[in-house]
């Protein structure tokens, strides 16, 4: 197990066999030192790949995309879900439906900070159906923009996400993919791996 | 000026006399640069606080939240404003009505993330009215925590949100003041300065 694996194993919760919770170290708690091992891994797998530009979506990708920047010297963007009073510039949208937030966002980004020629890497948290990353590259397409590749923290390596993005050519780096979550045995099984009993579970331990 | 003065001067937009569009640098396009010298400076005002926990509210200000965090070697949390299916802990909550996206919110904190005796330093991009900040600093005192200080990018001292605060006797330190913004004018006064012309103006450059 790499140590974002053992981060999952030791301290994430299974709640069903769909739902991972990690937050305590990523999605609600952000624990600095995993963030900073996200990153500096994030930039080794895309060695050599010009990136002129991080784009992420609010909330919980930020940090990663912030430690990402710093690393890189370039700037983030994050798109947004929906619009604020402060909005007064064209954007390039997309649709997206979140399974966690039960709803279709539109998600959106200000055409000034997505220019032609930017070469963009895009970061997430957590990668399921693709719905969200679909939107992301479809924005940077819009702009001329040029996808440089998607890092992503979790990816659940059973749901459709990983494979349609992999399918498009997109050069997509999962630092753990989950290939299976069993909820009864409180099993997780990461790709190429024996499964791996949790070391939490729900109601147990807070 | 300083560094975030000068910044808001040369890419801030006045929208009205109460809202600034700074999308370029910090609420949309993050600058990693600005970033980190918010950070440095703002740990430089707290010296000799002790700090066990960054405290931030989605979603702009997880970006400022994760440098200091990154800073003093911390965790973050960020306190949320809705609630998803992956939710179960039990949460301290709090309302805050949000002037930019117009409504109000219940923000929350899951009880693992915060816990009695914490030393919490919170953070945020902007600081207006004050309903977030004070929906923060009422959830680390459920908490049972205390608040360690309260580090603000800008803050718009012609709103009520900075006086409450310093009232209640919190450490609030704003590296921008922004004492007057006149959209006619296109002029922007920080506490103790002379106005200041905008570069930009709305309508006339992106």
């Amino acid at each position: 197990m790499n140590f974002l694996e053992q981060h999952i194993v030791n301290e994430g919760i299974i709640l069903g066999d769909k739902v991972l919770k990690v937050d305590n170290f990523l999605n609600h708690q952000i624990d600095i030192v995993v963030m900073k091992q996200l990153a500096e891994e994030m930039k080794c797998r895309f060695a050599g790949v010009e990136v002129t530009k991080i784009l992420t979506i609010e909330a919980s990708g930020i940090a990663i995309a912030t430690m990402l920047a710093s690393l890189y010297g370039v700037p983030l963007v994050f798109a947004k879900k929906e619009t604020t009073i402060n909005s007064t510039d064209d954007k390039y949208t997309a649709e997206s439906y979140s399974f966690t937030h039960q709803k279709t966002n539109v998600v959106s980004v200000s055409k000034p900070y997505l220019q032609a020629g930017e070469k963009v890497l895009i970061v997430d948290d957590f990668l399921a159906d693709g719905y969200a990353m679909s939107a992301l590259t479809d924005i940077v397409a819009q702009a001329g923009a040029t996808v440089s590749g998607i890092g992503i923290a979790i990816e659940k390596g059973q749901q459709k996400g990983g494979s349609l993005l992999r399918s498009k050519g997109f050069h997509l780096e999962s630092i753990a993919i989950i290939e299976r979550m069993d909820h009864i045995s409180n099993t997780i099984t990461f790709k190429g791996q024996e499964p791996q009993p949790m070391r939490r579970k729900i109601g147990l331990c807070k």
